[in-house]
């Protein structure tokens, strides 16, 4: 039997088979439509990896008990996916070296191939956990339409499925220590956060030389704070929220994500924080990315259409708020309160959340 | 006489004498709170540098005449402060590694101070061609409403001063070569766009299975296509576009980068084009900073207000594209048409855009 | 009193003037010295915060007790250092776009002062763990020479107290799970070492076709791995590694190590493997700042001597290896088994390496 | 005939049936090989694509007449290749995401295939310019010894054709400027040297207080300098440099390229200053990434042998300064002189390297 060697191990002859310019068929060949190839291949082979990860993080994190052992490699993975955005994120700036004009070369032969129809890429969304609801609507169409019959089945699967969404919500619905019969947290949170408030007011009222418009901006705004943490602790204003599509998160899992925030340091929620805190890094690097493709594709194509019928760059714009996933996360912050009116745990507590054997 | 050192050269005993956090006034020093201090610190310097770069360029651009030798070195200057942007973007990401919570430790201490009152980045800003007109109200203020008296006059001066934009304009609208008494560019310019265009219809005509519904679209689209390049050929038209705001340049500056755009390869268009190009990347860094910078406060005070007042995230959030300022170079994509169909530049027209060495 | 303003809290007016360039001074304003200064000032500005959290880092790991809530935050900040890295990579790019030529301007006006005088790097390199003996003398004298006497003192005084890997080495030293009274872990290791070793051997000496030279070699090869091994099991070997600088770290803190990358999924060594990890990134991304600073200085001043007489480049470039801390860990590389061979570890020690809660 | 769709036009059936993990044909998938094949297939659609900017960048820059429209091209594709050599750099960071005992889940399955293997890589280090005679050996064999017979050939002929070096030293040093019947440059510049040098020594001379040893070393110093110029102005010094492989350039295309640096603002020099320091760059960024490869590698496997049976880290530890192709132009900085001891070009020269247009 012959030995593996690099290439064989790698296909490097049918992976470099892969590239075919169209414009080298048209019998002109353009020298930057290599590039444009590489580059959405590269994007192609990444996003094959990012779904990998995905897939191990979900399977991971929606098993029916998550042991700490593997909330490492969950983690682990979701940072790998970072870095992979990381070089996502850089992809473009390689892209942008092809001006408006070179692309122009080859641009009408691609017609009316888009890169709408990367089945992939939404299939990354759909695993994330964007929702169907939650999608702009592209040329009036559901975003499969684009999609030929293979590829929106898989990407149908991918949107049936689980999402990552979905089982970090579930596991964090179901985190233990958040309702503790012994001691009633947030009762305590909630006298904390009033007496706050209450000075906060006080602070405003005593400032003598405020002038009374002022004073009484301040003091509405003080009372909608007040209002906003009202959510914490009433479920039904929570479920206001959501209902009006402002939160996403469940109530419990609100609660215990809100918890992780807050007592970040005990052994047993580190592993969590930083789960939370991936999250929030892959939803702000998909935004920034989402972002920085809509300029790049504006600096390309100006405002004309795009080469799949779509006003491209605007489309593109809006996608970057409306398709956000994690959101709740960062809205955590909002219901933060200092370190040092923190309500103290009691020791059983804490032992809870530590480890056995620094006990 | 003592001889230089490193140190008082660079003036690292007053330099280093410059972090005095609050929390260690107040009594409980947070130990993120050097990092916050830094990290503006290090803003600051670099808003410095990138201000003297403008500073140069603008001179350079602004002069009577500017020599093809200026413009390398205007060039070079607008580099680097492409590459200082990059360093900007990154600076985020370590402030980033300030959770919410630890920014809690310190952050009322700092009301009412606000990045709002950077009066360099407004300077920035300013010297970039940002009008006022343009600018988002904040809290239904004028932006210098935040600043001292003295940082308001500093402010007000870099606005007062033709900006980056005002010159390179100028400098556009008298480029000798875009208006040839011996060759009448546009005209041909024009009748290639229209044949394009026709060839276009004919096409779409042409495609036999194409619902009605689809075809009246796409030829729609067209003829929106065929009024947009008329703007190009007519300056009352161009007009009613900068009064609309849709375009800033004069037509004159606008013929001619576009012409930048078409004719790049030209010996004498190479530096241009650079210069062109550069400043598309500094407007696209500066957006996405804008972008990066309102995810983090997001990300660290939720949607409660910033410590200036603001509704913060929000408002930044709306300046990422309220505030750009050479977008009309991202458009001038929206009127090339491909290089087969450039109208070819005769001998003697080409000769001027040439070197004399190479004659 | 007057409140707090930006300006005021950041000391701006202060900051803002602590450049001064001696090119302005001498009558002949460089504009590029403006940009060395801004460059190196950035540099000590993130020194100290680096120092900062080194000193965080060694306070909380050099503690009589160190917690697993200590732990968290000991890695939080070694992280914020490697992001803080990234940003120094960086600028060096941005300081490169300062030409040779350029800083020939005022390049002669800064001797003899040199950047080997910055105490604040010559104490960061001593706050993570470089030995005096370590270093390469340059110019055939002590680092501290370039220093005036009271950055000697303070640098020295960062040398004399426990470094970050004097404090991680105490830490791993007595980590209580490597030696077990039930259970040896050691003995099955080596055992299994040994079984794969064998059948290593026997797979060299059933191929066929391989030439007898290649085969010895190959045997050879296989010998010095097994020779390897031994410093595992044996500290008279590993204490001769030791003697011959091939090793640092004692011996039951390189046991320890080891037995944490090899179990670093189990709850209780997810953070002790991180920290290691982020060790191995700050060694390598300072090597690589060596790197790309003594390329740099190449790159600008030719093979010519640095400004402050040392034949730099070439010194910097030799310290890129020989000024390394952290090589043990990287080392550990080689000791390690596939996870198929590792020996299963007993559920009462599995339990005692997981969490309370979990149990 | 069936429309253009994203996926057929990017063969993404082909491109993601390429990825066939060794593990998972073993019958024990391992989790991250699929990380490890997607990067080396990322790496190698890269080189493909620099590989294309080269050939072009070597066919522009090698023709018998190379116009300044070319020279702005032929920039253009190396810039290119430096920001394709930013994202190969991030690649290594996300490798490094598997971490060393992952890799041991499935590193002995690919013996004894190897990264030696890469007959893209060894064609780029070809194309670029890098001498076989300059090569380490590698296990004492020629470095094709690892390549099947179709890459030995492929690689072999990268290596007969000129490469990038040999067309950039033969277009340096036809070029018309350098030696000029009206003006003798260099007999200028020389006078300027040795007028520098004599007031650095009268400088030395005159320091009081300096101790007699110091004063020797300096003025040793000197005198080497003094020498290491003489090579600038004495083609029989220069061939000496040449023969002991200090130099490679030929002294023609040596003394272009120091003009160029010294007149790099003139319009027609611009270009070509552009060019020598995109070389610069594309050998700094390969260095780097070497060095960065070489860490990885070590602290994968730490001092054990690599897959193809190379002492892996050692060797690719030495090629990272041995392998380096445009070292002449690092060390170009040795001879300049500044800017205001720079001879000054008369009426007529300056008239030549500037623009026609401008005249």
């Amino acid at each position: 039997m012959a030995s593996l060697t690099y290439g064989k191990y790698l296909r490097l002859k049918e992976l470099l088979a892969c590239q075919a310019p169209e414009s080298a068929k048209a019998g002109r060949p353009a020298h930057d439509e290599l590039l444009f190839i590489v580059t959405h291949q590269a994007y192609e082979l990444w996003f094959k990896q990012c779904l990998h990860e995905l897939d191990a993080v979900i399977a991971i994190v929606g098993a029916d008990f998550v042991h700490e052992r593997d909330v490492g490699r969950a983690l682990h993975y979701l940072e790998r996916v970072i870095r992979i955005q990381g070089v996502l994120l850089d992809q473009i700036d390689i892209l942008e070296t092809m001006t408006p004009l070179d692309f122009l070369d080859f641009r009408n032969l691609l017609t009316p191939s888009s890169g709408f129809q990367s089945a992939q890429f939404r299939s990354l969304e759909n695993r994330l956990g964007l929702e169907r609801t939650q999608r702009l609507r592209y040329n009036e169409a559901e975003y499969e339409a684009a999609l030929d019959a293979s590829d929106r089945r898989r990407v149908g699967a991918a949107e049936r499925e689980p999402s990552l969404f979905d089982v970090v919500e579930a596991w964090l619905a179901r985190m233990p220590f958040v309702r503790s019969p012994e001691f009633d947290f947030w009762r305590e949170y909630r006298a904390n956060v009033t007496r706050m408030l209450d000075e906060d007011r006080e602070t405003i009222e005593r400032k003598a030389q405020l002038p009374a418009a002022a004073r009484r901006a301040q003091l509405d705004e003080l009372e909608r704070t007040r209002e906003t943490f009202e959510a914490v602790f009433d479920p039904v204003k929570y479920e206001r929220l959501r209902a009006a599509r402002q939160r996403r998160l469940s109530y419990p899992a609100f609660l215990a994500a809100l918890m992780i925030m807050l007592y970040r340091d005990e052994p047993i929620l580190q592993g969590p924080f930083r789960l939370l805190t991936a999250l929030v890094e892959i939803d702000e690097n998909l935004s920034l990315w989402r972002y920085r493709h809509a300029l790049m594709v504006h600096r390309m194509i100006g405002t004309k259409i795009g080469t799949g019928g779509s006003s491209g760059q605007d489309y593109l714009r809006r996608t970057v708020e409306a398709h956000r996933v994690f959101l709740d996360f960062f809205n955590l912050s909002t219901y933060l309160i200092p370190r040092s009116m923190l309500p103290r745990l009691p020791a059983e507590v804490r032992e809870q959340l530590g480890f056995r054997w620094n006990a």
